[in-house]
C-alpha cells in the first residue's frame, strides 16, 4: 500500500507522466477512437488521451440509444482558457447527441473554499454557463444544469442511499484526511455523477464524465459505488439501477508562466472576458521555449513543447494541423522569432475575443432567462 | 477523558441512575415547573424529571410568543405504550400553544436499520401518526410532519452547512465508530431539530426536544452547532440566525418482562393496537415487585418499585395522584395479591385499547388524506 500512487484530487497536482499514470490506475488510451471522432481537435492531438469504457458512450451514438455526459464545475473565479477546453468538449458531446448535465458545486465551494452560495451563485451564472452558451452551446437541447445547494429530494435521498454503500476507510484511502464537510462534498459529487440514471431521468443509461487524471479518483469510487447500488441484495432488489458512469481524460494547458493554469494566479491565464490589451500584455509575458540569445535560437531552434504560448495554438488558435506543423517546424528550425510569435498570439487571442465577447452579451439573456427556472 | 462517563444514544443503554446523569452532563432539574405544570401526569409524577433552557419555553408560553417542540420517530415495529408517553407529551406540548414539528427518521432507519423507505413510510403512517391522532394530536393546529427522505431543498442545505460547522473528532467523541452513513444521519437529526428556525419557518424561535437522557449527547452536539451556525463571522454575517434548542428529559418505564420496553421483543410491550386478549396474556405474565410465596407477599408487602405493571398505574393507567397512592399503600401493605392486580390492570388497559382502537379507526381516514399532502 506505501509504494501505491495516490492522485489527490483536492490538491493542485502537475501530471507529468499520463502514460505512466494510465498504466497505473488502467485507463485506456482513446486512439481507438481518434479516427472516428478526428473532427474534433482535443481528439484528433491527442488532448483527450485516455477513457474509461467508452465504447458503451461509442455504442450508444453509433445505435442512437440515450447516452448522458455529465460534469461539474467549481464556481470560482474567472472562467479561462483552461475551462474554455471543457466547455468544447462538452459542445462537442451535445453536439453528438448526448443529453447535457452540468452541475455548479456550490456546495463543495462553501465547504472546501469558503466561497457563500450568492458568490457561487453569481459565478456560475457569470463566468461559466454564458461562457458556455457563448461558445455554442444549445439551452434548448436535452440540458440539465442544477446547483448542489438547490436541487431536486430525489438528488439528496439518492446522495443518503450512496453513504451507506461507501466505507470510512474506502474515503480515506483516496481523499486523506477526513471531515464531515469533506465528506459531505464526496457523497454529493458521486450523487451528482449518478443522479442522471434515476428513475425521473429516464432511468440506467451511459453516463461520461470528461476530467483530468487528478480527477480519476473520485470516478473510480463513484464506478465502484454504482456496481453496489446496482446489485441484486437478499430481497431480490437494488437499490438503484445504474451503469457504473465511463470517463474520458485531458491533459491540461499550461499556465502563461509555466505550471498550472489557475484563476488564483492572474498571470498564468488569460479569461474569455478579458479585454484585449491586458490578454496581449500576459501573451507578451509569457514563457516561451525560445533560448536565451537570438543566436543560439537561430542555430538550436526553439522548443514549442516547452512554449506555453505554442500550448494556446494547439489547444484553441489553430484548428489546421498543418497550419500548426508549419508553425512548429518554423520554430524548431530556429526561423520563428518568440516575439513575432507572441504578436502573432496577440492577434489570434484578440480576434477571438471580440468576436466571443459579442456573442456573450447576447447569451447573457438567453441565460438569465434561462437559470430564472433553474 | 478516559473516566469521561459517555452515553451512546445508538445503544440500548439502561438508565439506572437519573441524577447522577443530570449532575454529570448539566441537566437541571424539572421541579422547578413542577407547579405550574401539575396538571400533566408526567411532571406531576417527576417522569418528565430534566431539562436544559425550558425557561425559554416557559417564557414563551407566558408571554404567548411563537415557539416549537420537535421530535423524531423512528419508523420500526410497533407503536406501544412507551412511545404513548412521548405521544402525550407532544400532544401536551401542542395544547400548551406549541408549534409542533414531527419527524419520520427513515433515512436513519435505512442507513442503520436497513429499514426499507417503503417499509419505513408505512410504519411511519400506519404506527405512529395514525396513534398520536387518535389520542389527541389535532393535524389542524401548527403541525409540520416530514421524511428525512423527502423533504424541501432548504433542509439539505442546512444540513450541508451543518456539515462544515462540525469536526470529525468531535463526532467520534460522541458516537465512537463512524461510517458515512452514520455521518449522514447525525448531521440530519441536527438539521432536523434546527431546521424550525429557519426563514421559511418564521425564523430564530425556542425549540423544545423532548428525549431520553440517552438521546442526550444529540441534544449537547445541535446545541454547540446551534450556536456556531449564529456566530458574526469577519464579514457580519452568520451562516443561519438560530438559538440553541431546549431540551427536556424523561424516564423510561420498563418493559412487561423487566429490562427495557423494546418493539424487538414482544412480550416487552403492548401495541396499541393489540388485542385486548394478546394484551391480557401478556400482562399476566408481567414481572412484578411480588414475593416468591403468597406468605411472604403478606409478611413483606410488594414492592411497586420493581413492578412493571405498576409501572403500567403510574405512566398510563391511573390519572388520578390518590388512587395511585392506594394501590402503593395496598401493595406495600401486603393486602394486594399479584395476580389480582395483573387482572385489574388487564381490565383497564383492555378499557383503553377498545376506547383507543375506535378513535384509531376515525383517525385512519384523516390521518391518509394528511399524508398524501406531505
Amino acid at each position: 500500500m506505501a509504494t501505491e500512487k495516490r492522485i489527490d484530487p483536492w490538491a493542485s497536482v502537475d501530471v507529468e507522466n499520463y502514460k505512466a499514470l494510465m498504466q497505473d490506475f488502467g485507463i485506456e488510451p482513446f486512439s481507438k477512437f481518434r479516427e472516428k471522432f478526428k473532427a474534433n481537435r482535443y481528439v484528433r492531438r491527442d488532448i483527450i488521451f485516455g477513457h474509461r469504457d467508452f465504447d458503451r458512450i461509442h455504442n450508444s451514438i453509433t445505435k442512437k440509444k440515450p447516452w448522458a455526459m455529465m460534469t461539474g464545475l467549481m464556481p470560482s473565479g474567472k472562467f479561462h482558457f483552461g475551462h474554455k477546453m471543457l466547455a468544447d468538449i462538452i459542445i462537442w458531446l451535445q453536439q453528438l447527441g448526448g443529453q447535457i448535465y452540468v452541475c455548479s458545486a456550490d456546495i463543495e465551494a462553501w465547504l472546501m473554499r469558503d466561497i457563500t452560495l450568492e458568490e457561487g451563485y453569481r459565478t456560475a451564472v457569470d463566468e461559466y454557463l454564458t461562457n458556455y452558451v457563448a461558445l455554442g452551446l444549445d439551452l434548448k437541447k436535452d440540458f440539465t444544469f442544477w446547483f448542489q445547494s438547490n436541487y431536486t429530494t430525489e438528488y439528496y435521498r439518492l446522495r443518503d442511499m450512496i453513504s451507506k454503500r461507501v466505507t470510512f476507510n474506502e474515503l480515506k484511502a483516496i481523499y486523506g484526511e477526513l471531515s464531515p464537510g469533506k465528506i459531505t462534498s464526496v457523497l454529493t459529487q458521486a450523487a451528482d455523477i449518478l443522479h442522471p440514471q434515476l428513475p425521473s431521468h429516464n432511468g440506467k443509461k451511459p453516463v461520461v464524465v470528461p476530467v483530468g487524471v487528478d480527477q480519476d479518483p473520485h470516478l473510480r469510487l463513484t464506478r465502484d459505488i454504482a456496481s453496489r447500488l446496482d446489485a441484486v441484495r437478499e430481497n431480490s432488489t437494488r437499490d438503484f439501477p445504474c451503469i457504473p458512469p465511463s470517463s474520458t481524460y485531458h491533459k491540461f494547458m499550461r499556465g502563461l508562466q509555466g505550471g498550472k493554469m489557475s484563476s488564483s494566479r492572474e498571470n498564468s491565464y488569460i479569461a474569455l472576458t478579458e479585454s484585449s490589451e491586458t490578454a496581449r500584455k500576459k501573451v507578451m509575458n509569457a514563457k516561451t521555449g525560445g533560448r536565451a540569445t537570438a543566436e543560439e535560437q537561430k542555430k538550436l531552434g526553439g522548443q514549442p513543447e516547452a512554449c506555453t504560448v505554442y500550448d494556446f495554438f494547439v489547444y484553441h488558435l489553430i484548428d489546421d494541423n498543418k497550419e500548426l506543423m508549419n508553425i512548429y517546424k518554423d520554430c524548431t528550425s530556429g526561423n520563428r522569432r518568440c516575439g513575432d510569435c507572441k504578436k502573432f498570439c496577440a492577434d489570434l487571442i484578440e480576434k477571438f475575443l471580440v468576436g466571443h465577447q459579442k456573442k456573450y452579451k447576447k447569451a447573457k439573456t438567453e441565460v438569465e432567462k434561462f437559470i430564472a427556472k433553474v
